[in-house]
C-alpha cells in the first residue's frame, strides 16, 4: 500500500523528496547482531552520487547517512533501522520558472493526475534522488549476501548506440567497471561512449543505454512460484527504477527466434551446459549466474526547447534548466545492484521461513 | 508469502497442480453486488484451453469453473469467491518414465532444489495449468474494467521469426485476433507462422515468439510509486508467467539508442504527441494506450532427444513425450490479458483507497 | 485485505458460507516434506462438529475434509494446500421466513450495512460454520507445534454462572476435557453447567461463559514487537471468533488492582517465581505457560420472541427457529486452540526468518 | 514482518529506541491535499508527555515533531510522511548499573531471548517511548476522522482500586478528562485515585487500572470479517500497547453470565434498544457508540527491592531507579485514542476500496 514499501521478509519503507528535508529508509528484518557502520553504507552511497564526470549532475549532495535507530554499539539489534540523509544542496527556487509546466518525459503530469497536488521542486518524490534510500538499504543486504559468497555487479553495456564487447564471466574482473566514469564493462569503449555523451551535451540533449547485471554464488532454490518468481521479483524491482523501460533475462528477447532444442539448457554431471535461462528456471534460481539486462531511457531533462502544455491547459515551449545527468547509466548501476540485493536477501529469508 | 497470492486490494490466492485434484483460486475484493456467472468466466477459460490447433496440446481438459462461495443469487456478496476447476483429463502415469530425470528447460531441478520434494506429474505446480486460475480470476477483473471503458487485448506479434506488421491502434479491429488459431494480429502472417510451427513439430522441436499487449481507456493516475509503479507491477505480473523471459514498455529496448529529444513525449492542447513511454510515465498511467511486449521462450517440452542428468546424478538422454504445445503463444495471450486485468483492477482500488 | 486471510508466514485464506457449496481454506507455508493425511485433520474437525450433546445444534454436517492440492504421496510439497469441506446438510429454505428481518445479536444488520447485499441462509459468511476452515488449518499447525513439544489445550471454565475450580497446570490432565460434553476442566462442574443449559433451553434461551486456554512448551522469543506482540496477535485471533467479546492474559483484569511489587514476576536461578504475565512479557513469550481467558457471549439465536426491525424499516417480533447451539462453548474450544496454533506456528516461522 | 508496521491502507512504519537518536514514524496513505501542520500533531504529543503530575516520569522530553517529507506548502502530497522526534533528554548512563540484570515485569529477558542482543538503555525499543510515534501518526488519523464527525475519547475509569461512576454517554462532557491530571472521567474520584498513587509512591511501588474508550459517529459497516473484524483489529492495536493485559467490548466479561435474551440488542424503528455489543456486531460497526475497556498492569519499574537474576545466571536483588511513572494510565489514554484512530481510519479506507 502506498508504494514506498518493498520486500516481505527483508523490508524497506522509504520516504523523501528531492528538495524536502531528507530522504531515507526504515529497514525491517536485519538480523540482530550484524555489525553495521555508517561508513560501509556510505561507500555505496558515494558510488551513486552526482558530480563524478561530465555525464552527471553537478548537484553536490554529500548524501551522508545517519543511523537513528536499530543499531547499538555497532550492531543491529533486530529493531527497525532508520537511515536518514538530510538534503543539503537543495535549490528549490530553481524550479519556480517551470513549476506550472509539464516537462516532457517527466512525471509532472501523471503525479498531478494521481494526487491532485505536486511538489514541483526537482520532481519531488519522482526525483531519482529517492534512489539514495534504496542504495543505503541495499548496502546492508549486500553485506549479508557477500558474507554468503554472493557476488553482484552491474555495468553499462551500451550507451548512445555504442556497445561493449560481451564479457566472459569466468575471467572478467569487475574492478574494470569502477575504473571508468561510465561504469562500462570495457574502458576503451567507455571513451567512445563519453565522446557521444559530450556530443549530446553540446546539443543540449541526453542519451540512454543498456545496463547488464550479473549475480553469482546464489544458491539454487530462491524464488516463490507462482507469482513471486525470482525473475518476477527482479523485474518488479528493476522496473521500479525511474528510467528503466524493459528487462530481459538470459538470452532474453533473442529467445523469440530460437527453437526449444537451442534454448533449453541441458545438463551433464558437472552441471548446466549453457545459460540461456539466465540462472532462473521456473522462477527459481538454479545455482548458475543470474544475468539480466535493462534498457534505460535517455534522461528526460534536456535544455533543448520542447513542446508542452501547462496546468493552464495552454501550449508552451519548455527548456529544462537545472542540474541534470546527460546520461544516467553510471549512477543507475549502483541502484540496480542495490535492488538486486534487496530481492535476493528477501528471498533468502523466504527460503528460511519455508523450511522452518 | 508462499508466492501463490497476487494483488493487494483485488487479491487472488491460487492453488493446484497439473495432475492433482483441482486448480483454482480464491478472490478477495470483488465489489459486493456485482452480477457474476460461471458462464462469463468460462468464456475466458475456453480461450486458454488446449486442443484448438496444431500448435496446442491435445490434453482435453474441460476446464469447467464452479463457484463454491461468495456468489449468491447471481451476485457477488463481498466475501471470498472460490472458483474451482476439477482436473478431469489427468494422466499422471504418463510421467512415470521420466519422474527421476531433470527435463531441460523445466523446473524439475529447481523445484527439487527448493522444496526437497516434487510432484512430478506433469510438472505439478510448475505446469502452465495453474494459469487457468489466473484466467478465471482475470475474467472478473476484466468485467469490472470493461464496465469502466477499459479495453484490453494481446496478440502474437512474432512467432518463430515471422513478425506481423505493426498495427495502427486507431483502426485495428481486435476481432482479427480470435479469427486465427495463433491469435496473431494479422491473419496472413498467421499462416506463415503456422507453417513454421508445423516444421518445428515435424522436427520434434518447439518455437517461441513475442506477445504484444495493448490497453486503452485506462484513466491517468494508476500506479503507486516508488516501488509499485504501474510498469513495475505489470512486469512482476508478466514475468510470473512461466515462459516469459522479458518485457519492454513503449519503445522499449529501442529507447537505448534514442536521445531525450526523440524519446520524450511532448504535449499540445489535444494531449500527447507520441507514445514512446507506452502510456506510463514515472510509474503512473498517463491516459494514453498502455503498450508492452513480452518475449516467450520456445516450449521446453520437446520430443527431440536432449542431454540431462537424473536425481541419481548420472547422465541420461531424455525424450519428453506427453501432450505439449509446440508453440504456447496463442494460449499465453489470454493469460497475459488476465494478469493485466488483475493489476489494473488492483490499482483502481488502490487509487480509490488513496483518496478515501 | 478482505479479511479472510490470516497469518504472515504460515498463512491461511478461507472461504465459504454456511449454506453455500463448501467452506474451506488454502494454506501457504506448510513445510515441504511434512507427512499429512486427511484423517489427522479430520480428528480436529470432528471435535468442532455439532450434535454432540444437548448443548449443540442438531445440524449434521459430516465436515469431511478433502485435500485438493499441495499434498503428494502423503507429503506436503510446499505449494498451497486446498482443504475443502462440502456442505451436505444445508437447509437454506429454513431461513426464508426471517430473511428480511434483522436477528438481534446477529450480523444481519451490519453485513447489509457493509456490503449492501447479504446471503441470509444461515448467516452466510457470518455463520460459525466458517470456523471449520480455521480448525482444518489449525490441525496442520498443531501437528507442527506438537512435534516441537508445544502442548495446547482450552476448556470451558465458566458456563451460565457456574465456574470450574482453578486447575493446577502442573498436575492437570487435559484428557478430562474431552470426557465431558461441555469440554469443562472439571467433570462434576460440567454436570451443574449442563443443568443450567437445560433450563435455558427450556426457556428458549441461551447461555455464555468463559473459555481458558493454556499453552506450554513455547520457546522464549516469539512475538514481534511493537505491533505484532504475541499477545496482540493472539487477541486479534481470538476476537476474530464470532462470539468472543473479550480476552485477558495471566492475571488479566485482576491486575488493575495490584501493585507492581505484586504483579511483577520475579526470577531466581530456576526461572520465574510466578506467572502473572501469562507467559508473555513485552509482547514476547518468556518460556512460561501462556494463559489467557475469553468471554463468550450467549448464543444470539434464541427461540424466545424478540423485538427487531426488518429491511422494510418496520418493527417486528422475531423467533429464531432453526438448528442452534444453546451454549457454543464446547464447540468454540477447538476453534480457540486452532487459532492459537496458527498464531504460534506463524511466529515460529517469523523467528526463523529474523535470524536467517 | 518485523512488527513495527501497523495498518493495511493507512499504514505506519515506526522506529526508535528510548535513548537512541530519535523515535518516529513513516505514514503511508494520508490523502493528498490534506492540510497538515506540525502544530496540530504536537497537541496530541503534548498530551502524552511525562512530567505533568506526581503520577508521571520527570523525564523532560520536548517530543517536538518534525515533518521531513510528504508535506509541501502545508499540505500532504500523498507520498510518505516522515515524522521524527529527536531524543533530547536521554540519560543512557543511568541504566549502566542494571544493564546485566533482568528487571521483573520488563522485557529485558524476553528481548535478549529473541534477539540475542539488547539495547539496555531505558528498555530500548521496549520503552513506552515508542508510543510517541503512534500518537504522532494517530493525530493525523484523528484529524481525518473528526472531519467525518467521529469523536474519540478515552479516560482512566479505575486506578488502584478506585473506580469512577459510570458515565452517561448522552450527557458526558469529555472536557472533564483533561481537567484532572489522571485523565479520569470524574474529577472527585481522581483526587481519591491520586491519594492512592501517592501512597504507592511513598512505598516505592506502582499501581494499575482500567482505561475505557468510547467512539461515536462511526458509520455502520467498518471491519473486515472473518479475521479482520473491527473488534479483532482494535484488540490487536490495544494489546500492542506495552502495559495492556486485556480488553473487553460492551458488556465484556459480564456477558459470560447473561442469557441471550438479556445480551442481544434488540431494535425498534429508532435503532438499537441497548448496546451490550459495544457497537460492533459480527465484527462490523453497527453505528452505535463503540465502547471497550482495557486493563493496564501496574508499572513494572519500582524502587522497591525485587528478586531477579542476571545475564550471568546468578540471583540478584534489583532496585529500578531512574525516571518512571508510578501510574501510567494518564499517559496511556492518548495512546489508546491514537491506536483507535489508526484502526478506524484504516477501515474507512478498506470500506472505500471494497466498493471501488
Amino acid at each position: 500500500m502506498g508504494g514506498s514499501v518493498f520486500g516481505s521478509y527483508f523490508r524497506i519503507s522509504t520516504f523523501g523528496e528531492s528538495h524536502g528535508g531528507a530522504v531515507g529508509v526504515v529497514l525491517d528484518g536485519v538480523p540482530p547482531g550484524l555489525e553495521l557502520s555508517e561508513e560501509e553504507v556510505q561507500i555505496q552511497l558515494d558510488r551513486r552520487k552526482g558530480g563524478q564526470s561530465e555525464a552527471s549532475t553537478p548537484r553536490a549532495e554529500p548524501d551522508q547517512v545517519h543511523f537513528m535507530s536499530g543499531v547499538f554499539e555497532g550492531k543491529a539489534t533486530g529493531t527497525p533501522i532508520l537511515m536518514i540523509l538530510y538534503n543539503k544542496d537543495a535549490r528549490p527556487q530553481a524550479y519556480d520558472a517551470i513549476k506550472d509546466l509539464f516537462r516532457p518525459g517527466h512525471a509532472d503530469h501523471t503525479y498531478l493526475s494521481k494526487y491532485g497536488i505536486r511538489d514541483h521542486r526537482g520532481s519531488g518524490r519522482a526525483s531519482g534522488r529517492e534512489t539514495a534510500a534504496r542504495v543505503a538499504a541495499g548496502a546492508v543486504a549486500r553485506k549479508l549476501l557477500e558474507a554468503r559468497g554472493v557476488r553482484i555487479f552491474a555495468y553499462s553495456k551500451r550507451i548512445a548506440g555504442i556497445q561493449c564487447p560481451d564479457i566472459d564471466p569466468a575471467s572478467f574482473d569487475p574492478a574494470v567497471i569502477e575504473r571508468n566514469p561510465l561504469r562500462a564493462s570495457d574502458g576503451e569503449t567507455a571513451k567512445l561512449m563519453m565522446s557521444e555523451i559530450e556530443k549530446a551535451k553540446a546539443d543540449k540533449d541526453s542519451v540512454g543505454g543498456i545496463v547488464e547485471c550479473r549475480i553469482s554464488g546464489v544458491p539454487a532454490g530462491l524464488g516463490e512460484p507462482v507469482f513471486d518468481k525470482l525473475d518476477a521479483l527482479l523485474a518488479h524491482a528493476m522496473l521500479s527504477i525511474g528510467a528503466v523501460k524493459g528487462i530481459e533475462f538470459g538470452t532474453g528477447f533473442g529467445a523469440a527466434d530460437l527453437r526449444g532444442s537451442e534454448h533449453n539448457d541441458g545438463m551433464d554431471k558437472k552441471g548446466f551446459l549453457s545459460n540461456h535461462a539466465g540462472g532462473i528456471i521456473g522462477g527459481i534460481s538454479n545455482g548458475q549466474e543470474i544475468v539480466f539486462r535493462l534498457v534505460v531511457k535517455p534522461t528526460s531533462s534536456i535544455e533543448k526547447p520542447q513542446k508542452t502544455v501547462g496546468v493552464d491547459g495552454k501550449e508552451h515551449t519548455i527548456v529544462t534548466e537545472g542540474r541534470h545527468d546527460v546520461c544516467i547509466l553510471p549512477r543507475i548501476v549502483p541502484v540496480v545492484e542495490a535492488m538486486a540485493c534487496l530481492v535476493l536477501e528477501d528471498q533468502l529469508k523466504a527460503a528460511a521461513a519455508l523450511k522452518a
